[in-house]
Parts: structure tokens; C-alpha cells; sequence
């Protein structure tokens, strides 16, 4: 495949290490950084400067791949070669355990080598290899495919001048090229139309300002950042025609989880009158998890609250603090789930049967 | 009047000097401080030591009558003393400018010099500063009973083991004793009744984190800090049975303006069925107001939402911030305003109308 200078994840042109954007630095310093040790690949994942689901599955497929070729100048045969990546396999995917494109990613690269072996036993180690790159960029290559279509589909809902209001992050850092929730945003930007995007800072991880706002204004796009309890007053200013947000997991009703703050927006929204989008993979939906009371919500440390990115502590050590990590907003006030499946409308138990029967 | 240890402005024992509570090292650090000279009077309301606009009132008839008294020690007769007093007052009048409470006060106090001394010329100095001493701790009894009343009237609303959500300050430090928004908690508490209080961080400048969280766990009260996205979440949960904010203007037909963020919370009370009350003094109240609109809101520097009190800046330079101080929250949403001058219910311009027509 052909690669841009913004794939912030991307194979080297010789195959041997793979290069990547240290996002831990960001927003305040921009590092590449070149990897082809096992171990650097395993702490790249542990110390987040690679994150998304979707980036890390990405980066997984071509850590994969890379380890092969450089296996494959050491081992005498494909048997070998597979031995040994999975131990490197097994080794990856414990940097982060409750990564499910991770373990899925690593999976699809062994059995695509067990496949090529059981098909032509003498198959030889730098032909597997060669594999293994293939499908590493057809996994990156799906992931591009999807977010183009999901930004397709949201572009064809909002207007060329459009105040877009965005929550925490769901951009092409996480994914790939074009992102998920700020797909349509950059879609439209490409095509020389312009929006006034207000990102949400995000409390307490701060990923609308560290991540949305930077990806935005590095692509030109207009975008001012605001602290979240400030949306309420641009959308009874006007600034406001439709709010985009990201999922972690659609359920079959409809019922969104997504980050903390998102369901506050969503009732505002629906308080003002201006539609608001949800935009996810078809594969963020759960069908077999029937309404969002089947979504249990992970509470994360209360430090991230009270300390986090403070310079001191915001409240005495005797304060309490509560922290979930994500909310659930309810179907009823969600206008549309924009998928690469196509745009689901309500009654979403009916659009989203459709889309998992067609 | 009788003082309380607790009482966080207040004359020294001698009267000569003015006992404060730095808040500029609040929650960090509780320090004490005593000041005489006119000079550490202003800096300490110029560089936030004292605030909150009831306080900053107190502490400057507190810093009137201590200043006559000193001076008493100096000049021969009233005359001198007064005219010594009105270039001190005029200096330290200019150390907050826009504090109406600040120039309201210092205007009492030399009125009450001026007619004194027009009353009995051969007043001596001595009695013309204990003249104004007791009018300093006239202003002082004024807010604790305004206070007071707003907490009994706050009080009969609530009930035993409610869950009540609070956003941004309006609590004894930025009063005196009971605070307004925060009274009726207090007041309870004080009668043996437990609440569970939820604490919105208030960004950018957390001010919910660093006071509220900090009265309330000093006072006893079980409180719960969290981020102001995280407020439709425990709405949704149940959790909140009443929605408590102060006010810093309310307009004749009940449009109020508060602290940044108020306005989200009202909506999401509203969405979920939960009372939002707006706590605060009659003379908050402004007739000559007509409706929201009419308020100006205050927009203030994009660097507290970038960096404040971040250990690094949030956000990449470039990007824009917007940071207004206040918002308005429409009258419609808001379920009753709790008053010293009793409870006002809708249709507000007339329970208002009613109020300032006794």
C-alpha cells in the first residue's frame, strides 16, 4: 500500500521496524519513533504512545510482520519462524490484557501464518513473512476503508459552515487517516468546506484538548477549545448545528456508552434542539448486549480527578472522588449512528436488526 | 459580638488588627494571617487572600475600624482621624474595582464617620472608632443572618439523606458562617441530618474542588468530588434529589447569572426530573434587570482553560480557547429561588415583583 506522511503508524520501507508517533508526548512535542525490538514494541503499547483500539491493532498487524522478516533471516524454515512468533505473539499481547483489537489483530496474523504453512508446508521464511506484511496492510487498509466510509455517511448530515460540537477524542490518532467522530469534519475540510468545531476539554484524561484539538488545527480545521461545562452556553448562543461524538459500545436498542460527559451532552443537545451523532465502526455494536443497563461502567482511579494533570492537588487528600470512565446515553436522544454500514435512525432496535441481517 | 473560632474574618481581641484566613492557600494550606497597616489590608484583598464579594465587605469594615483605632492613637481630634481614614479608604478601595461590596462597605463606614462627627464635633477619636467598629460588626451580623434565613428557607426543601448536587462556591468562605448555596447543607448538619454531596470541580478555575470540597469535609458533611461531566451520569444513577447553586445576579423575571457550567446543570435537572434551586440574597436580586439578556457576561483569559492549573499546557498554542466566566440559566428551568427575603416560585416576575413591593 502506499503511505502518507500522516500514517502515524506505518511499516519502515525496508520492513524491518515499524514507525510511529509517540502520542504520550503530545500535545507538546511531536517524536517518531522506529522500533523493531519485540520488547520496544511491547513497551511502545504498555506506555501508551501508541493508543486507539483501532491504532493498536493496526500497530500490532505490522509488529507481527516486522518481527517476521527480521525471524526469517535467522530461521531456516517457516516452522521455526512461526514457533517463534508466537511466542513474541503471546509476549505483545500482554502490554495491555482488555485490548480487544490487540489480541484480535495478533490472532488474525498467526493464523494467517498457521493457514500459509498448513497450505504449502515449504513455504519459505521470507515468502511468510512477506505475508504477514500483506496482512498487516490489508488490516490498516480496512481500518482507512471504514473510517472513509463512516465520514462519508456523517458529511451527508451536516452543511458546509456548521458549528460541530466534539467530546474527548475520536480522531484519526486513534484510528486511522481519517477518524471516526472527526472523520466528516476532515472529509469536509479536504473538499474545502469549513466548520467551527468546539471541542470539550474531556475531564479528567483532557483528550479533546491533548488529542482533538491538536489533530484539528494541525489539519487547518477551526476549532476552539472549551472546558465541558461551557457547552451548554454555546448552544444557547447558536454556535451549535449538530454535535458528533465517538462510541466504545452500541448496544442492540441503541444505548451508547462513550466517554464520561457524553450523555451530559447529549440531554443538552436534545434541550437545544440540535441533532447529535453518534459515529462508530458496525463493529462497536453489541447485539447481543440488549440496552445500555447490560454496559457495566469501569471506575477508574479517583487521583485522575483530584491530581491528574494539576500541577498540585485540586481538594484535601480526606475528599472523595467518584470517576467512571465512560456513561451510557440513552437511544432517545441520540438523532442518528452513523456507521461504514450506513446511517441508522430510530427506532434503532429496528435500523440496527436491519444493518446485522442484511 | 461574640466570635467563633471558625469565623474567618475578624477583629483581633485589642481591635488593632484584622484576623483572616489566606484562601489564595486554600485547600493546600490553612494559614492564618493578621493585618494592621493599610498596605497589607490592600494586598490582601488584591492578591485573593480574602474573597468572595460578602467577604471582601466584611473584611473592609473590619479593616476601617481597625485602621480609626490606630489612627485614634495618633491624631488629636475626629476631624483628623477622618480625614486620615478617607485617604486610606480610597487607596484601599482600589485594590478590587469592580467589588461593589468592596465600595459599598468603605462608603458605610465614612458615612458613619461623617455623620457622627456632624452630629457631636467634640466627638473624641477613641469613641469615633468605636463607633466604627460597631458598625463594621453590624455589616458583619447583617450577612450572618442573611445567611441564615436563606439556610432555613433552603432547609425546609430538602429532606434527611438526600443526594444534592452543588457547582462552583457560595459557601462560608466567600461569606460568613453558613454561606448561601451551601446553608442549608450546613444548617442540617448541623441539626443532625446527613446529605450526600456531589461536588462539580467547576472548571477552569475549581473553585468546587478547592472550597466546597474543603468547607464541606471540615464541616463534617459527606461529599463526593467529581468533574462537571460526570453530573448527568450520577443524575441518571438517582443519585441527586436536589440541584443547590448560588447566584452572582438574578433579573426581575428570574434569569440567572452564575459561575460557567450552572446553565448545563439546570438543564440536565430538568431532563431527569430533579428541583434546581438557586440560592442567595435579595439584593443579588436586580429589577432594574429585565430578563437574561440584559446581562453582560464576563470573558476571561483563554489561558485558564489552557493551563491554570495544569502542570503543561493542555492544548498545542495555536488553538483557540474560549472561556466565559458566567452563564444564564433560564428562568423556565429553574425550580425555586431561596431567598433571605423568602422562597420565590414561578411565574418568577411575579413572586419577584412581589418581593421588592412589600
Amino acid at each position: 500500500m502506499e503511505y502518507l506522511e500522516t500514517d502515524h503508524v506505518r511499516p519502515s520501507a525496508d520492513g524491518e521496524s515499524v514507525i510511529y508517533l509517540d502520542q504520550s508526548l503530545l500535545p507538546g512535542m511531536e517524536e517518531w519513533k522506529k522500533c523493531s525490538e519485540i520488547r520496544e514494541m511491547y513497551d511502545a503499547i504498555k506506555r501508551l504512545e501508541v493508543r486507539g483500539a483501532p491504532c493498536i491493532g493496526i500497530f500490532a498487524g505490522y509488529c507481527m510482520a516486522v518481527r517476521a522478516a527480521l525471524l526469517a533471516k535467522k530461521e531456516g524454515n517457516a516452522a521455526g519462524l512461526l514457533s517463534e512468533l508466537k511466542k513474541e505473539a503471546e509476549y505483545l499481547n500482554s502490554s495491555r490484557p482488555t485490548a480487544v483489537n490487540l489480541s484480535y489483530v495478533i490472532g488474525l496474523m498467526i493464523s494467517r501464518a498457521e493457514n500459509a504453512l498448513a497450505g504449502d508446508g515449504s513455504i519459505s521464511p521470507k515468502n511468510l513473512s512477506e505475508l504477514l506484511m500483506k496482512e498487516a496492510e490489508r488490516v490498516h487498509l480496512e481500518d482507512i476503508d471504514m473510517c472513509a466510509k463512516i465520514a462519508e455517511n456523517g458529511l451527508s448530515l451536516i452543511e458546509d459552515g456548521y458549528g460541530i460540537l466534539t467530546h474527548c477524542n475520536a480522531g484519526p490518532l486513534a484510528t486511522s487517516r481519517l477518524g471516526t467522530a472527526l472523520g466528516p469534519i476532515l472529509l469536509g475540510k479536504s473538499r474545502g468546506m469549513e466548520f467551527h468545531v468546539y471541542a470539550d476539554e474531556t475531564r479528567p484524561l483532557l483528550q479533546g484538548a491533548r488529542l482533538t484539538s491538536y489533530e484539528l488545527s494541525k489539519a487547518g480545521v477551526d476549532v476552539t477549545l472549551i472546558c465541558d461545562n461551557m457547552a451548554a452556553s454555546i448552544m444557547k448562543q447558536g454556535r451549535i448545528q449538530a454535535c458528533f461524538v465517538g462510541c466504545d459500545r452500541v448496544a442492540a436498542n441503541g444505548d451508547t456508552a462513550n466517554k464520561i460527559g457524553t450523555l451530559g451532552v447529549a440531554v443538552m443537545a436534545k434541550h437545544f434542539g440540535i441533532p447529535f451523532y453518534v459515529l462508530g465502526p458496525k463493529s462497536s455494536i453489541d447485539i447481543s448486549c440488549g440496552s445500555g443497563a447490560d454496559i457495566v461502567i469501569e471506575e477508574r482511579s479517583p487521583e485522575e480527578v483530584k491530581l491528574g494533570y494539576f500541577s498540585k492537588p485540586s481538594a484535601p487528600g480526606s475528599v472523595r472522588c467518584y470517576n467512571p470512565s465512560f456513561d451510557v446515553t440513552d437511544h432517545e436522544l441520540i438523532t442518528a449512528i452513523i456507521t461504514d454500514g450506513g446511517i441508522l435512525r430510530p427506532p434503532f432496535h429496528q435500523s440496527i436488526g436491519s444493518l446485522f441481517n442484511e
